[in-house]
């Protein structure tokens, strides 16, 4: 009864109407664009915007009188769910209003899917969708990718969630102990990164011909690894300098955020010094060779061709990007894909706007792996698992390992779900996967030159939820659907 | 340098020779068969028998003097290992001697999967093997059930492997600090049981119908959890009678067997208070109900023979014996086998002849799982696993959950090894996890109507190495190929 007796509601309400304030004014900057190209339901997204800004407006300001400011565990897990949840349910708005997708269980996924950055799409023909809702079905990408940076730096460690702890609070700020200051301070600096990199992109895009509209649009979706385009065929269509553009990016976007704070306060060492981004650049590297002497071997006959879609599907996939611009499920020799596919496993780095299960999880429980032959053969030796040149506490490792459990779990039964749904096995597989670790193109009817729309109502809202999942680290979700957190 | 100057090699050979000896035995009993049902390679036993025992006797032999009887971790760790791959070896002579398996390869593939109780079978016409080979054929599953008998119950928990010594350790007997008379001791015990229940089934199957020679070459199979049947059509062809006796006998094969010793002895409660059990009990009869319901609806119209088929089934996957009497891959639905597919991944009883993962560490998992969520709700509460009423240290859940880690990356790297061999997706994840988990039909071309006839030899020998590292635990094989059990 104690802790319930304290629960906050009212912060929780209060700090809904804030995003959802601060969601209606991301709603109205895509008013340039739907009037510049003005076409059908060319004000509905002045609408929403109003309703989503409004709603937002009154919970903000019928909790205005005695707050009390302090927000518990419980409040936490409850305000990371379910404002997920909440602006993904307000930003349909757009979509069914403006008619682009009428019904409410598809326009819901494509939301969701734009919010957790995954980039799977309902959408067959997105070219004929009017530009100011491709902008905002962009920006609720980048909206996700800067949820993502705070929640990954800030929240979740605080939460205790997933034992990234240790490799989360390395950034430079005020002492952990002052929660309120240091998520502010931590978040205005990445965000601060995120944009410039954005910024840069952007810049970088338009320089090889595209429109500022497109370069924008292509910009959110790399940046938050997210992988919406504005274009039917992805970034297939595109040159190969807006290509290389695009793995650059999507490399930086798939990168913990705090080593660009490194970078760009000279600290190229420390920034190499990172096991994870070494393992992560290595990986990138090792497979996209290994890809690039089959593609030329086998097919292309042009080794540049080869490189650049080798290496562009390989860093699509592993940063959970999603952006295409060959089909890795007709490459030849049958199984290339597989690669592919294991790599929807692996995810971004920690502390990136990447989903998945993450580089350093991998990376830690391979090693735990090899420590635990060395503590079998020599049981009276103390064998720790050394990540950048220090050891890791057990419980880290302990808490990583039980994600990794969940996560297979979540996977297989999620598999088996969607068979329900009458997927066939490998399509099944392909949009569990694809939709958990926040990719977008699976494997099967859901790959890269599929879409999302042939699957029944069902099966949208569960893989709504795994998106959800996959993108709070399961256990934001999980713990609230316990019985343990009700209980007292 | 310390260590492996004591390393005692004589011993090993010794023990080699030893087992040789016995693995002669053994074809030597197959030989009544063979002169009765006398066909082609009517005397290949014998030949193999005495080739098999003879060097077993050289070896035992030249070993004698000044033999050293201490046995260290290392020597333990390459005992287990490479007696399973010597016996296998010796294991294809009356294969190939009597022209039933010409190929050597092929013969390897049916005598590993024969002693690592898979039941993985390249073999398309059964019915046209001489008697005397199927007898030995039948006779590897019931060696290689003794073998694990004693391996989990006695061996591998000394050498620190999987986590499992607490639940392992509890046969009452000699003190634990006395290692040889206590495995001699437990495994003679357990070895009784064995072969008690292979008698009491032979019985029962004689008593249905059965011929002595299928009686005892069935028994074998189910005691074993191995699944190589004498008909082609495993034991689909026989009576209803017959298959609820396999199914009962399947079903206490996968059981733990030191509650088959409390049993004997009247201590019912005791084994009902056994968790392990009770999931095993309630899973096999919820899932088994689950798709009776679903055969009985959509198809057969037919409740005992919905119930028979579903269960038979669910028990065959699940304690990983591998009988079919219905193709569950053509059920009706089109989802019901997916089910069957996930019960791949659990397998028996720890301490039973079944292999995979085995419930206790499925249920420790999910257990840890729960209790995750409660560390994170309440950091300062402290809160541990259970089992049977005891809090289950945090080490063995740590073991545990590198054991999962290790086989789920082993599967995934599996199935990618298989599709470089030409296999498609669904065949080679089937074939990856029914060799793997020791299971034996899984799914694609290798399901209950297919053999493994048509994977290339490389592909065999690399199923054959997966067959070994799921019936040895995985870490046994992999401590040695790691390259720190080598240095020193």
């Amino acid at each position: 009864m104690r802790s319930w007796a304290n629960f906050n509601i009212k912060i929780i309400i209060r700090l809904i109407g804030y995003l959802l304030i601060f969601e209606g004014f991301f709603m109205f900057l895509c008013l340039p664009f739907s009037w510049y190209y003005c076409g059908a339901g060319c004000n509905s997204l002045l609408i929403s915007g109003l309703i989503t800004a409004g709603t937002g407006a009154i919970l903000f300001f019928f909790t205005r009188k005695n707050i009390r400011k302090n927000i518990g565990k419980r409040e936490g897990y409850i305000i990371v769910s379910i404002t997920w949840i909440i602006i993904s349910l307000f930003g349909t708005l757009p979509f069914i209003i403006s008619g682009a997708i009428p019904n409410f269980t598809n326009a819901f996924f494509e939301t969701i899917s734009g919010f957790t950055t995954t980039g799977a799409s309902v959408l067959s023909d997105i070219e004929s969708l009017p530009k100011g809702i491709l902008f905002w079905r962009s920006i609720t990408h980048w909206i996700g990718g800067m949820g993502i940076i705070v929640l990954s730096v800030a929240v979740l460690p605080v939460l205790g969630i997933g034992g990234m702890q240790l490799f989360m609070a390395e950034m430079p700020g005020p002492q952990p102990d002052k929660l309120h200051p240091r998520i502010t301070e931590t978040a205005k600096r990445l965000w601060a990164i995120y944009v410039l990199l954005t910024f840069i992109e952007t810049v970088f895009l338009i320089f090889g011909g595209m429109s500022f509209f497109d370069a924008l649009c292509h910009s959110f979706g790399t940046m938050a690894t997210g992988g919406f385009s504005t274009q039917n065929d992805s970034i297939a269509g595109y040159s190969p300098y807006i290509q290389y553009v695009i793995i650059v990016f999507m490399i930086l976007a798939g990168t913990n955020f705090t080593l660009h704070y490194y970078a760009l306060h000279g600290k190229l060492k420390k920034v190499w010094q990172n096991e994870e981004f070494r393992y992560y650049f290595f990986l990138i590297l090792i497979i996209g060779i290994i890809i690039t002497f089959f593609l030329f071997v086998f097919n292309y006959g042009d080794f540049e061709k080869s490189f650049r879609d080798s290496l562009f599907q390989v860093v699509s996939i592993i940063t959970t990007t999603g952006y295409i611009t060959s089909d890795y499920l007709i490459w030849p020799g049958g199984v290339l894909w597989v690669i592919i596919f294991l790599l929807m496993f692996i995810g971004g780095s920690a502390g990136s706007t990447g989903g998945g299960m993450k580089i350093i999880r991998q990376l830690l429980l391979f090693k735990n792996t090899i420590a635990e032959f060395k503590r079998a053969i020599h049981p009276n030796a103390v064998v720790t698992v050394k990540y950048n040149k220090k050891s890791v506490p057990q419980q880290i490792i302990f808490l990583i390992m039980a994600f990794f459990f969940t996560y297979i779990i979540i996977f297989g039964f999620g598999t088996f779900v969607m068979t329900l749904f009458g997927l066939d096995f490998e399509t099944a597989i392909g949009a569990t996967i694809a939709s958990l670790g926040n990719i977008g193109p699976g494997i099967g009817n859901v790959g890269p030159t599929g879409n999302y729309a042939f699957i029944p109502t069902g099966g949208k809202w569960f893989l709504s939820f795994l998106m959800l999942l996959g993108r709070l680290e399961l256990f934001t979700v999980l713990i609230i659907l316990s019985p343990a957190f009700w209980r007292k």
